[in-house]
């Protein structure tokens, strides 16, 4: 669970990845922190967020399709991908963007 | 909380709102509901996904800019966006994304 995270100035890119669980948990916990420790390790990764558990949302953020594509075929991600579609994941959806405004807002402090 | 979503070809574009509530959540959730059903009547709207509580990811799909310029400025929006502002959330971040590539995988029926 992290909350929003602050990106360099567009354009950059989005992976955006919605999924529902299968309730087969075995391994998830693991390697889904395995996945976010390689993702940063990647040259070009810009940060991500995620939010919810059963029903799940993240979204990481890159500097550009190269950096995507590099992510994508890490060997230690690959294998993952595939424990996700043959246990941990029921249906999924995973959408490339490219970010083109973007805006963030902190809450004063001692606002009510 | 609504699982992946399908949506037509690319291109389109996605609204990524990733948000950390303020823990004052008076009339957060009848808002929430009605925005749903005002983004759902606007032309242009293609779907949404949402995930997540006191950290949450909500990622709306949009035909094309200008509907998405009707959503921000529709009026009982703007009251909303206001009311997000100064109640309901602590920090957020906002992005526009044009969506260049998707997927979706499900289950097959009996998978073990």
């Amino acid at each position: 669970m992290t909350g929003p995270v602050e990106t360099p100035a567009p354009p950059y890119y989005a992976v955006i990845f919605s999924a529902e669980r299968s309730g087969d948990d075995a391994g998830y916990a693991a390697t889904s922190a395995r996945m976010v420790e390689l993702a940063a390790a990647i040259d070009g990764f810009l940060g991500y967020e995620h939010a919810g558990d059963a029903v799940g949302i993240t979204v990481s953020y890159w500097r550009d399709l190269d950096a995507i594509a590099r992510w994508r075929a890490h060997a230690e991600h690959l294998l993952a991908q595939q424990a996700g579609r043959s246990r941990w994941y029921a249906r999924y959806g995973l959408r490339v963007a490219r970010v083109e405004r973007q805006g963030f807002f902190t809450r004063p402090a001692g606002a009510a």
